[in-house]
């Protein structure tokens, strides 16, 4: 891999005098968008090569647990008996706080039976069984989870409950095998793939078009033209610590403490390109984070509380909207306290315990808690799950359960002693064909991006679901691969 | 005024047959930061030019309270008895949260004191007089105020207490008074500003050097030459409903109970003309907001609490440190809660009362708040205030007092009944002498920002203190100015 430039701001088009390879379509980033925009722009008969900074493909999609967020009906869903239409879908997407914009939402949750059909076509599978117990990622190829906010408030009131979490059927991290079947389909039309190829700057014409993009692959420069289009798809910004510090300062502080999720080429470069053409870029300081408590999923039967004692949200969230909150609890201290009946060990990985004592005052005495709060908090709480009630959270009644079997644990949740996972969010404005966009709203000709480089289906923490990271870089990376394809050609 | 056009992307250079007018610098924007830029052009001995897109000038500098936050040991802060350093201001900065970065605290800690003496050598005056009680504007014309969280933890840990908000001697708003002082050197300098002159393109070279910039005037749309450079001084996006939208969600969804403070050109032209050569955006979903709801200073001895009945700050912070927090609560509903000792109708604008009752038990109730929620609230707070102690939030202990004198009010300080004001505090990246970067860092020749175009002093609305827009616009207006003044002429 060559290193990339401290600078990537764009070349002048008139400059150029020959192509090193000229194409209708480069796609910058060769991971889930990037696969997905170059099989749609080949099938639309364009020319497509792709640049890839890495020896090999897959970026975080392969990486990943393999889970796509799709519902309104697809044939597991079906099979399982989960009901889901895609307006129940976009409800839901537009729920619970800063989702998705609405264009996206919609088309999203319209086309995503076909999403999920147009994958198995490619010969992705899919188990039609679902994982019903409460968890991060189900370790057999049962296709289906619980993995959001669904069952939770306030989403539970606004669409009804359907699992739409597909995971691809393998035990376990399922992100390689999709990307088996990706890699595929590139492969079988004999798309180019441009490997060890940094991607340096833009080429821009007089009219401020995209025309191509230069790129390092053994020590020299070449020009790559692109007739109708460049795509850019190279993920997030979580490994590029400038760009936190610009965005977020308070992950960035904490940066020692985190878990950066992703592969070392998440370094914004392609979000660092579009700004260079003009693009604008949004929701820069939204990211997911999560610290996996769960499962077991009787913790979920504990409560949540930060360093005053009191709680901050309905613990039956989904783990990442948990852990947003949790992150921005004063000091990022919070505990998750449960008695004997609820208590389990966290599964995966180590949280440790911060005490555990016969009495809630002896607890809240062990961990510093100011005098008589979380005595407060549990009985409070107590009262009310007796009656099947949350007023203060509304978690759902089926996890209430009074906390009044001794002994009583706290486990350790805060940042810097539990592990809290990040990648960003934040990226290129585009439409839902994947056109970048400048601040005012303009297109930039012959620009897209999808995947983490784009602003896409989910924009913050408080609302992102397992598979909506995978589902919206292959979902609207084949629709970016396609607009470019079918663009206009610039010569 | 002539409308700006829907997209700002630049004009090649290349394509300039002749410039209407050709300067060393020109100035975009002729508010505090655009008047202070061009002053230290001139008199750094270069040919400037000023654009405003209204027809006449003054910008949100002009409408201000006209408080300038300095210190560090200014004339008044000494004759007043208040002791500071610039590295107990620095430190001060740095407190709190998301602060300035650290090269732009440094140097307007340093450089604070001069740029007070600045002022006055223009003329404009400061009453060696300090106004103690806590308010948000002092009435008479006496100059210092603590306009900041100086007092509060935890920035009173961190840094010597001192009061640093100087108010230009007028009593009540003085923002005008500043302004006739500013505008009088621009016009003693024999500087032309061009009214009614709306700048909607950026002229950028090959090498991708800012060389000037297009603006429409009476119909006609002008080449604006720039030797030396560009300043951006357009203030922030309050009036843009498309850039709230793309970066302060929460915002735009409650614009209808909000109150945009600034002027109707804070569309946000500087930024997007920014973008439009490569420049970054950063910090873009940050805003100052406010409610105030002090004087009377009494009800600081009140407790402000949420829709689940409890605190979520110590209330002896500025308040737009309380309404950041208040804002971000559930559904952003928020009571005071104060007793017969505490109470005052707060001056200068209505706050509703929710309820007064003889109890807090039945004021609880009057609020539908859970029960038993604030009633814990007040008995924890109570007893530890007793003690003179608060160890859930940290109010200062001259500031606690048991809640015990009935009856008890709840004044409605939420979202929707009180009034939240806001501006935004996110712009262009740049260094402290004004130059624009992209986001790799990189510096784009002949491109400044200043003022609310810029991402300044304060960052966000949980650090942010009175008289740090102004003082941020006039300091690093200054700055940038001078910075255009002596760079290297393009031609």
């Amino acid at each position: 891999m060559t290193p990339r430039p401290a600078s990537l701001q764009p070349l002048r088009a008139e400059s150029v005098e020959r192509w090193d390879h000229e194409d209708d379509v480069v796609i910058v980033g060769y991971g889930g968008a990037g696969a997905c925009a170059a099989i749609e722009a080949a099938r639309a008969g364009a020319q497509v090569r792709v640049l890839e900074i890495a020896s090999g493909g897959g970026g975080s999609t392969a990486i990943s647990g393999g889970h796509l967020y799709l519902g309104g009906g697809t044939r597991v869903q079906k099979a399982v008996g989960i009901e889901d239409t895609p307006e129940n879908m976009f409800r839901y997407l537009m729920a619970g706080g800063d989702g998705p914009d609405e264009a996206k939402a919609r088309l999203y949750a319209q086309e995503s039976v076909a999403h999920f059909d147009w994958l198995v076509e490619l010969g992705v599978p899919f188990t039609d069984a679902i994982w019903e117990d409460r968890t991060t990622l189900q370790p057999t190829d049962a296709c289906l989870i619980w993995s959001g906010n669904e069952k939770a408030h306030p989403f539970r009131e606004v669409a009804s409950p359907a699992a739409r979490g597909h995971k691809v059927a393998r035990p376990g991290e399922a992100g390689p095998e999709l990307w088996v079947h990706l890699s595929a389909a590139v492969d079988e039309l004999a798309i180019p793939v441009e490997y060890d190829t940094t991607a340096c700057r833009l080429i821009v014409d007089t009219r401020g078009r995209v025309t191509g993009v230069v790129a390092r692959q053994d020590g020299r420069e070449l020009r790559f033209g692109a007739r109708r289009g460049v795509v850019l798809s190279t993920g997030g910004f979580i490994m590029n610590e400038g760009m936190l510090r610009n965005h977020l300062p308070l992950l960035h502080e904490r940066l020692e403490s985190i878990v950066s999720h992703g592969n070392p080429h998440d370094d914004g470069a392609g979000i660092r390109l579009g700004i260079s053409a003009g693009a604008a870029a949004i929701r820069m300081s939204e990211m997911f984070i999560t610290t996996p408590w769960y499962p077991p999923s009787s913790l979920t039967y504990g409560i949540m509380v930060n360093a005053r004692g009191e709680r901050f949200i309905n613990e039956d969230c989904y783990h990442g909207r948990v852990a947003d909150a949790a992150f921005a609890q004063p000091d990022g201290r919070v505990y998750l306290i449960a008695d004997d009946a609820s208590f389990g060990r966290p599964e995966g990985f180590e949280l440790e315990l911060a005490a555990t004592e016969g009495s809630i005052e002896d607890l809240e005495r062990a961990l510093g808690l100011p005098e008589t709060t979380l005595q407060h908090t549990v009985a409070v709480y107590n009262a009310n799950a007796a009656r099947g009630q949350d007023p203060l959270h509304h978690k759902h009644q089926s996890w209430l359960r009074p906390l009044d079997r001794p002994p009583f644990a706290a486990l350790d949740c805060s940042v810097g002693h539990s592990p809290y996972i990040a990648f960003t969010l934040g990226g290129l404005r585009t439409l839902p064909g994947g056109e970048a966009l400048t601040e005012d709203g303009g297109v930039i000709p012959g620009l897209y991006a999808a995947g983490a480089t784009a602003s896409g289906l989910t924009r913050s923490a408080s609302t992102y679901c397992s598979g909506q990271s995978v589902g919206d870089a292959t979902f609207f990376g084949r629709r970016a691969g396609l607009s470019a394809a079918i663009a206009e050609p610039a010569r």
